[in-house]
């Protein structure tokens, strides 16, 4: 038996206020740790998956990250391939942190390194896809993207990914509350139409947020991170989210939202400390709301998906 | 007398397909020419309008060029300055290439050389949206901004605008049928609702062309430049302008839609060639409708309004 490789593909905060199903980056922590090795019988197995409570399917299709490794496996010829999987959750599911995300990532990522395929990073996408499509329903790349690539993505399509520029000491304040929001039900509460004014508005903002991000102006990503399409729909779902939301923006920090369909708030801001005094900020209203809640701060994760 | 100073500013295409109410550049031709001297007794007066048919005001508190003009004198405490104004209006009303936008911007910015302000150009724009707004009703900078500053704008707010920069080479066909499109019922056709994925595409589209621009990625601008928000209610009010677009981009434009509210068609394409033959192609639609129309092809007037 082969000695294996372990792969970490991390969290993601999608989004990001102005950018609905189009923008996402990527965290240092959370994540998930998925480990490989060849076996001597056919076929991909899961041997172990650690961290889940029981939560996660051994059976290789209805696994997020066998599925996108599956897909991979078969795009390669390598289907028979013998290769067993130990998958590390180290990270919450219905965080809106792109849990099952991070999983598809690290699933491909993790084979594509053990059979030193010839692809790049980004032509693992389509693969990761189809492992995300399983979790959620749809192929979006606003968590898979930024988790396989790091950095700030812009997802104009599925599979049309672009790196955009951050400025340097860009930090991400991430506070998770231990409240469940379904993904499903936070899809379900938008309205199918929104007013023509707050379309504008949010183009504005996204437009406005690129071009901050391109000439490094810190005024104009502030003035652009407001979302006026989702938040104000999703807020009433995550409780203490606008007390949240108003410490952060004290602090300083340049915008504050939630990721993914939350129930996890994100604030960005242009240095660690100001991520630090916002991530005790946003800590303590939910303490006193008496919710449970974990912090991470970072900068935003230029990597992605990487080898252990 | 004076010998008196006379500046040019240029007509603009505004929205850009994906940019509704946000984008705008200018063109080189057409545009407004305005002439001021000093004279000798007080306060400014319209002498002569050129070009108009008849249609503009000589009432300086009634004429776009003037008003723009009043604000900016009242701002430097020369109300009582006796100034006399030609208005040489060289490009249609009513053509959605922002007519009030040329006359307000020259009628401020021949004021500002004739006086050797020490403002700077991007300082005049409050002035001359108070003239704007005295034709559109609305401070909107989609058309003044480019039409004063030149270049591809965003405009996040009346008076927050930001010049893009564009690839090189860029050029743009204009053709103006000589169809009538009131402003204003091209914004009442406007439903005040538009579906979430519209908006959701919308937003991918004008953060994909700003990528795009940014890049030189004629690619992407090209799958970005398409309106999924407002093209198809206005597209009725302008007859065969689907055949027109489709004649454009047969000739390998990158994107073709209505230019502010129309009736105006733009087209951006990547070479001057291809402009020219757009051009033909676009003219030719309506030449064979019997509607009598006029066409403009330049490179992106990077300059805006200047001193002739």
């Amino acid at each position: 038996m082969s000695s294996g490789i372990k792969v970490f593909a991390p969290a993601t905060v999608s989004n990001v206020a102005c950018g609905f199903d189009v923008l996402g980056y990527a965290l240092h922590k959370p994540g998930d740790e998925i480990t490989v090795r060849f076996k001597d019988t056919k076929g991909l197995v899961i041997k172990e998956i650690r961290g889940a409570k029981g939560k996660l399917p051994y059976d290789i299709h209805k696994n997020t990250a066998s599925v996108a490794a599956l897909s991979l496996l078969k795009h390669l010829g390598e289907e028979e391939r013998g290769i067993e999987m130990t998958i590390h959750k180290k990270m919450p599911f219905g965080s809106g942190l792109g849990s099952s995300a991070a999983s598809a990532v690290a699933g491909a990522f993790a084979v594509h390194k053990l059979l030193k395929s010839p692809l790049s990073k980004r032509d693992l996408l389509p693969f990761i896809l189809d492992g995300e499509v399983l979790a959620s329903g749809s192929r979006h790349s606003d968590n898979v993207a930024p988790s396989l690539l790091g950095g700030m993505i812009l997802c104009r399509t599925a599979t049309e990914v672009y790196r955009l520029p951050t400025p340097k000491g860009l930090y991400t304040t991430v506070v998770y509350p231990h409240i469940e929001v379904l993904t499903k039900e936070a899809r379900a509460i938008l309205k199918p139409e929104v007013p023509l004014k707050n379309a504008i508005a949010q183009s504005a903002n996204i437009a406005g947020l690129i071009t901050g991000f391109y000439n490094s102006d810190f005024d104009l990503i502030k003035s652009c991170l407001e979302d006026h399409l989702i938040e104000h729909q999703r807020a009433p779902l995550i409780k203490g989210f606008y007390k949240v939301k108003e410490a952060a923006l004290k602090e300083g920090v340049l915008g504050c939202s939630i990721s993914g369909a939350g129930p996890s708030i994100f604030a960005i801001s242009a240095n660690s400390l100001i991520a630090e005094n916002a991530g005790v900020a946003m800590q303590r209203v939910f303490n006193d709301l008496k919710i449970e809640n974990d912090l991470f701060i970072s900068e935003i994760n230029s990597e992605g998906a990487i080898l252990l």
